[in-house]
């Protein structure tokens, strides 16, 4: 028998619970194991449910049992969680854990103490959901030298943006309705701000690369600066805004990881992913580009990555999975100067003086002439984004938006 | 020391070859073993490689060689392969193969002589190539109850469509225009008329549901009734026209598998998979649609696919990884009455019979009027298909061509 304990019964610790106890029979004949739900810990009360007799409030009793080997951590946040999951792999137990922003921030260390105690720390579900993305990228994708990642890893911001291009709602309104149906939070900034999507940028980045890239080395910017008049303006050059997160290593093995609104065109396939969708784009030397596409949240999507990573934890109790990255130095990220298109929409009271420099910085360069508004937009030639701008800082403008694209 | 044997030097073989031979350094450190290429098999000789000295003829030596523990098959087709890989596996030798045709036929078989054995049998590469797809559903969608697979399977066949679709081309150039840049064999009936697809959705479809489909179970069908003009009036009704695989498994437990030219609506991401592309979608109970997207051939994708399941073969050597599917009965396979949309395309020369008798049998129904052709296209509604059938046959039409639709 493998006694698991599930750590937090929210929406996706609620999830696995039913997964494990009401499709046992499905699970044990996958594992050939009789897989047994020992404790779910919560400081809450959940009466009526057919396992109310498993909840306890004290994570010392999950530490001091030695029967338990695998346990679930979906408690979110870093405190306690923490503590908690290091708690248990330096007992010798076997974590899985679904919380981005634990494995984000401290996943490097967590990894080595795993390794050191010889059990497995998995969270395949601590990006994109229920998407495989963790598993085929350290198995599957092995053989080959992973040079981008580059995705929508944010649902809510997806549809966020959607309503904005499909239905032209603006930022708040659509931000209203994602409220409304569920699919942002009554406070959204760690979506709307960029913080979810960086964290997934982080673990993935560090999963391609090797080394542990923190949330704080990301250039991190949300979508809460972006009009209906970009969407519109982006759609007339045959673009829709996305926001993309993105880690690139370049030729002298240096990481740029980003995550910001970017225009995306309309022929790429990222383009066309809508609503509350995720996909994630991987680019290696052997197998070109794949793209793993799918709802990247949800109760039962989420959880069932959760419970694939307890299933494979069983088939691998005595032997350790792929050690998947160690702590990074400052050095190995940072920005470096990459070729590059930009979106620059500039407005000016003395609108003629902003169409002169243009001409000046650019030559005879096509632009949306939005005199109306005293206002420019155009895409700039491809050069290194330094070169770009030192020419956009010469622009008589009173004001400038500058976004990355996407070709 | 792990010592690998690698049976055809090929496409496919020559990118494994590569890929151990070259790459040495980087697959030993994520392995943490030295992973020796001992023998390469291929009765021709190729002189002048770096690894010219490891070229054999003779399989026996391969048999009897106790050393080799994990054996590459990239020979493709069923004989001599096929009786290679079951007295290898029968030898205590795990086994790592792209070849689809194998699989499709003999995967049951020998899934379960690896078994017996305590090997591992693997084959990631045998369907999308370099697409991480067969690991992903055995383990990260584990813990889900898979219900529908669908897919673009064949890049030839995606690119003529494509041709047709994009450029206007008639069948015959787009083949032609494949042929010649070696998108498309010499000899390409495997791709045009579905053979190819039918072996993938096999072993797809077998993963999916447990039991063996055999390529003999699945409705195929080609392309090579497509004209230009299906590809226009699919165009009008807001579609385009794609080689679908598919397999889906009713609530009474029997499956369903085909292989068609079908009507995709261009709102649906698999419209948007363009050239020699691949694209699978899994349906699951837990996690909804994911889809895998990537070129599903090539010489290195799928090298790097073969690779990474040899290193998964030496992180397993002495456990097995899940066991796939077990052999199937015929009666598992059946085709079960679906509620679909069909595209008919009917002429007669006594067009005003033809379209009288559309209003008996469908009412008031929109349709494509082409008089000057004796022609008229329409959706149906959507109805049991064998209760749409009924109505189609009543049709005084003197041909009829109907395809499937995917919404």
């Amino acid at each position: 028998m493998i006694n698991v304990a599930i750590m937090g019964h929210g929406t996706v610790g609620s999830g696995v619970a039913e997964l494990l106890i009401n499709n046992k029979n499905r699970i044990d004949n996958a594992v050939k194991e009789d897989v047994f739900v020992k404790y779910i810990l919560d400081l809450r009360k959940f009466e009526g449910l057919s396992y109310s007799d498993k909840f306890i409030d004290n994570f010392e009793l999950i530490a001091n049992d030695r029967d338990i080997k695998i346990v679930v951590e979906v408690m979110g946040g870093i405190n306690p969680a923490y503590d908690f999951v290091k708690r248990c792999l330096e007992g010798g137990k076997s974590v899985v854990t679904s919380n981005k922003e634990l494995v984000a921030s401290k996943g490097a260390e967590l990894i080595s103490i795993a390794e050191k105690n010889n059990v497995n720390f998995l969270f395949e579900a601590s990006v994109g959901g229920g998407i495989p993305i963790i598993r085929p990228m350290t198995q599957c994708l092995l053989a080959n030298k992973i040079t981008e990642i580059k995705g929508i890893l944010n649902g809510t911001t997806n549809y966020i943006l959607n309503k904005m291009i499909v239905d032209n709602m603006d930022f708040d309104a659509a931000l209203k309705l994602a409220q409304d149906n569920g699919f942002a939070e009554k406070n959204p900034a760690a979506d709307i701000e960029g913080h979810d999507a960086c964290r997934k940028i982080c673990i993935l980045a560090s999963l391609a690369f090797g080394k542990h890239i923190y949330p704080e080395q990301v250039k991190t910017e949300g979508i809460t600066d972006i009009t209906l008049e970009d969407i519109d303006y982006a759609d007339k050059l045959g673009f829709v805004i996305k926001l993309i997160g993105m880690a690139k290593k370049s030729n002298n093995d240096s990481i740029s990881a980003s995550v910001r609104p970017t225009l995306v065109k309309k022929s790429n396939l990222l383009s066309q992913v809508n609503g509350v969708f995720n996909a994630i784009s991987v680019t290696g030397d052997a197998v070109d580009e794949v793209v793993f596409y799918g709802k990247g949240a949800g109760k039962m999507a989420t959880a069932s990555a959760v419970v694939a990573d307890v299933m494979d934890c069983i088939g691998h109790l005595d032997s350790r999975k792929n050690i998947y990255w160690t702590d990074g130095s400052k050095s190995f990220v940072k920005e470096f100067d990459q070729k590059t298109v930009l979106y620059v929409r500039a407005s000016a009271l003395n609108y003629d003086s902003l169409v002169g420099s243009l001409k000046n910085a650019f030559g005879d360069i096509d632009f949306i002439d939005n005199k109306q508004a005293n206002e420019i937009v155009f895409l700039t030639c491809e050069d290194f984004e330094s070169e770009l701008n030192k020419k956009i800082s010469t622009l008589n403008a009173d004001s400038i938006k500058v976004l990355h694209t996407l070709n």
